[in-house]
């Protein structure tokens, strides 16, 4: 099989949402789909990738260095030894050819864009939904048939900070979530205290309410919430400090006893061994959150999973960044700890199949082959329209 | 002032040669320039500015991103208070505004690039040299009259690897260089080590050859190869292994005592203090490489400076990668220990001005004002060709 065409093009995903860092009012994706001659019911299969958000759309990259090195590698190059379907691993190692080590950010979104549609083909050549696929190559055989997501969300609400905040709590709730993620960090802490306790009384359980500093404080600061934070146990504490600041993360974990959570940003499994080598953080309770979508996609990710049992550590500990279908799909094939996802934001590119609603916590993977796009009806009406 | 206008384009620099990571063979840069209504001699101010080799241009980051965000600024937020300069940190600041902390590559370049150009209008507009600007902001007001540079080559040469590499070497000294690098890593140890000899017969002294493995090697092959090399005592052993493994670093200088180099591939101050952190790196003989154009300009290559500061370092420890004129100005300004050179590669992008040879192996700054672009006839005529 070949590839036949490549479609590219930038969609944005703007949304009025801000977090302690920076604001969504003008952040985009990439879409891209891959056609391949390849057929399965007599259809020729196409698979489709783009970027989750806090990135940015990757076209630039793709038309200037990735997509080229793509159209221009011997077709069978890219196949696995059947040459009837891709060969991830080899598409990685053509793309990533003449790339120095080191840096990595921007491309590893690039790849990772591709990265995703080229297992949406495998899969749908296979038949099978990709955590169908993935069990059987990397895991044990069996899929978790649904997976814990949790809502991120809690944002700001100037003139009313708690109780629209409890508002938005009760929404994912009638949404049928049960775990939920509020921002912190964008005023003082005896506020952010105020709109904790408000989340709770919604959420009603410690265990189910995260919060995410967005990786603005310092070390004084962050010890600072972690003091006001620790008696509430909260589920986790997410990204303190600057992700590449492994010495605050580790000073953090001396001084707060319940869970962190860290990982979003760091885009390579160099930078996720540093971050195991010297983050202090604690395999029995601490959450890891790499995106494998902004990293390369899961040809990195799976090289991620090695560093992580070589350091003791469960896949259950991963719980990725993205709420997009194709980390549901890993999530689900790879049995890691769940899923993130944003209810009402970055539609549609977030969100999960039209036919598995979220049910007490969990989302079912629906029955279809390769990631479920098809079975998404706004993302493929954004497919169609931009990459037809 | 204001900028009235920003023009950037793609350029190839090709080059036939290889490293032990990647080939040259398709690698192109971005150049930019920056017109203002500032005005000398009457007539209006243009600043330019490229990235290094290596990285590839950055064509669509600038187009998509860094280069709207700069057009859209209000004129007077990316001023100085006088109003009549631009200032580079206000700059830096609009560039940077809604990025996501970490993942430190590609927009590093293309960041680093608007940087070049906003210090060579920063220093046209004072009508002085760009090191003397630095050297008064930021030093003791004293610029170092000339720097040191050193050759980096040392290909390898199939057929005929000693004798070709030892005319390579004769060639950088005929051309004024006396410290030269070569790459290692290629062959097999005693090859290289047959290598290493034949280039010190020419260079003479151990401390005026470095050799350099890219990146390439695992712990177990930069050890031996740390064995095979000590007892020449050679100017520096450079980024034996990958250049995030902060691990091998440091274990590379439990086992070698001639001085290491790297940082080449560190874009961030964050990655530089998890370098000096981690690393190991001695601050009594180390070299560190950071490139100021690959890892967001200047204004965050100060950052870094302070970073090696609070460490315990000089900044005559610091020898950028890259070989242009942008680091020249910078060596000379913040006193660092000197530069890189590629003589008859990457031109007219790598060198100095035409007015300025090598002699002695030191580099004298030419007597223009800005970064010195203009006492350098075939890179204007590159910057004419495409953004004229």
């Amino acid at each position: 099989m070949r590839i036949t065409d490549i479609r590219e093009a930038r969609v944005s995903i703007a949304s009025d949402i801000a977090n302690a860092y920076i604001s969504f009012a003008r952040m985009d994706v990439s879409v891209l789909a891959i056609h391949t001659d390849a057929r399965v019911d007599g259809r020729p299969v196409v698979g489709y990738g783009f970027n989750s958000n806090g990135r940015y759309a990757q076209s630039g990259l793709l038309r200037e260095r990735f997509l080229p090195r793509l159209r221009e590698a011997d077709p069978a190059s890219l196949c696995d030894e059947s040459g009837a379907n891709l060969d991830p691993f080899q598409v990685w190692d053509t793309l990533m050819a003449n790339e120095k080590p080191g840096g990595h950010g921007e491309r590893s979104v690039a790849v990772g864009i591709i990265d995703m549609a080229v297992w949406d083909i495998v899969a749908k050549i296979e038949q099978r939904p990709l955590a169908q696929v993935l069990a059987e190559r990397f895991g044990d055989g069996q899929v978790d048939a649904r997976v814990p997501v949790y809502a991120a969300g809690g944002y700001y609400y100037p003139g009313k900070p708690v109780s629209a905040l409890k508002e938005e709590m009760r929404d994912y709730l009638d949404l049928g979530y049960t775990c939920t993620k509020m921002k912190i960090g964008g005023v003082p802490l005896e506020e952010d205290l105020d709109r904790v306790e408000g989340a709770l009384a919604v959420v009603g359980d410690a265990a189910r309410l995260a919060v995410d500093a967005n990786g603005r404080f310092d070390l004084q600061t962050a010890l600072a919430f972690a003091e006001g934070l620790e008696p509430y146990g909260l589920r986790w504490y997410e990204e303190a400090g600057d992700p590449l600041d492994y010495a605050l993360q580790q000073q953090l974990g001396e001084h707060y006893a319940p869970p962190m959570a860290t990982g979003e940003n760091l885009f390579s499994h160099q930078d996720v061994r540093n971050l195991l080598r010297y983050g202090g953080m604690r395999a029995d309770r601490d959450i890891l959150q790499m995106d494998p979508v902004l990293s390369y996609g899961l040809v990195e990710y799976l090289r991620m999973l090695d560093e992580l049992r070589r350091h003791g550590w469960s896949p259950r500990q991963c719980i990725p960044h993205g709420g997009h279908q194709f980390a549901l799909q890993i999530a689900a094939g790879l049995k890691l700890g769940g899923n993130e996802s944003y209810p009402r934001v970055f539609a549609p590119f977030g969100g999960f199949a039209d036919s598995t609603p979220v049910e007490e916590g969990r989302v079912a993977l629906p029955e279809v082959p390769g990631i479920g796009f098809e079975d998404k009806g706004e993302l493929m009406a954004v497919f169609n329209e931009h990459l037809g």
